[in-house]
């Protein structure tokens, strides 16, 4: 068997996740479908890992996952062949042969997540399915100050929804940054991580957009970590302005801080 | 009885086209209903006069309609009321009180549409419905050459497609031009006339791609005007990639050229 990584943009508004369910159409069904025809349906189902999930309506610009294949196939046929037999709101950016111990969840060593908020007086017809939509005036440093409260190592507690199956809270954010694009009247935040707890990115957008409305205090980011209370951070963003944007494994991440920045 | 003008944007992506009809989602059946809900059910239907049909898919950047409204409301209100009211797929972007004379559609001088034509080797998941994908090779140069031979007074007999209802082919372009986005890997070709024959800027479209891609002689668009042969024109762009940019009324036109240019 050979063992692929696939690096893979989707448009998540038609499914339901990424997780495979019956009679769904996820992510990780279409995907495993596939490339299971692919393989020339084999005896035993191959199995796709994904390095984790997304929830419906959330998009992916470059999600990665690895499966092992009984054909080696040079990584251009799996390319082709994939990207012809994927539906058009999937496509394969990349593939690669790797070991067969790389997997693209356990071996993952961070995450970059955008978040896109359109400010728009009424939701933008074109942009309905790629933004969350926030009516209210915004300031954007009160937003960048949410932001950099946000970074560093703390418990999240506050930033998780019920459901979660984490052993721990705690997370590392070693950036988050934001900027108001003028063009699309929409503010776009950014947040790389070590790793991010079940919607704790949409909750974190919907605290720090109330502090930049000013319907929040401008550090209640700090009370919020004391106080580890979901109920606290209320909202929880729309799934439709989240974009996984990276997906970091060891030795190939450049970007990752040896060190947390200073604050 | 006081008439309103609305402009409004619309993805047309969930829409059977502009036109009401029974049991389907279309442009003017929603937003008929909608101002029938406003006006309080009135014993007669308000009916929708809008500049023109779109087919299903097609968006509209600035679709113009009108309607008779019972009460003389300030358009503010019209305004805030429709977009309250309109799914997300649709938004009323300007309202005006025009004389009863006026008419959406009779009145028309001109009307600009758009074409977002994706040149990425793969459909981009998040352009699938907001882009034509064209997958050749494409000297832009080129398209522009059939997009110069396609501006003036002409008969557009092969650009039609067949359930055209017009009386006759001759239309006017006064402009048609194309630039290469490099960021999106786009082409986009805008059609400024005095009006468009059913399905006319998708094959206008498809020819200038196919003289683009080299498929097509440089100035075929001269042999198809004399031709008169819907047939030789072949290719229809996907209904996904147009966009009705902008509709023209006398008086408010000031990119209407008085003269034809000089080519």
């Amino acid at each position: 068997m050979i063992r692929y990584k696939i690096t893979f943009a989707y448009d998540g508004t038609n499914f339901n996740g990424f997780q495979r369910q019956p009679k769904q159409r996820t992510v990780e069904g279409v995907l495993t479908s596939k490339i299971n025809i692919m393989a020339k349906k084999p005896q035993k189902t191959i199995e796709v890992f994904g390095s984790g999930r997304t929830d419906s309506g959330v998009h992916a610009l470059a999600q990665v996952a690895h499966f092992d294949f009984p054909f080696d196939l040079p990584t251009e046929a799996i390319y082709r062949g994939l990207n012809s037999m994927l539906p058009l709101d999937m496509e394969v950016l990349k593939v690669e042969k790797v070991s067969d111990t790389f997997h693209a969840r356990y071996d993952v060593s961070g995450k970059r997540y955008m978040y896109r908020a359109d400010l728009g007086e009424f939701s933008n017809p074109f942009k309905r399915n790629y933004t969350g939509h926030w009516k209210f005036p915004v300031d954007v440093d009160k937003v960048r100050t949410a932001l950099t409260d946000l970074i560093g190592q703390h418990d999240f507690s506050s930033f998780v929804a019920s459901g979660s199956t984490a052993k721990s809270n705690v997370r590392t954010i070693y950036d988050a940054k934001c900027f108001y694009d003028e063009a699309e009247n929409e503010i776009n935040i950014e947040f790389y991580g070590n790793g991010f707890l079940y919607n704790m990115v949409r909750i974190m957008v919907g605290v720090a957009m109330e502090i930049g409305a000013g319907t929040r205090p401008e550090h209640d980011v700090l009370r919020l970590f004391d106080v580890k209370d979901r109920d606290q951070a209320r909202l929880t963003m729309p799934a439709s302005g989240l974009y996984l944007k990276k997906v970091y494994y060891e030795g190939d991440d450049p970007e990752h801080p040896t060190k947390l920045p200073k604050f």
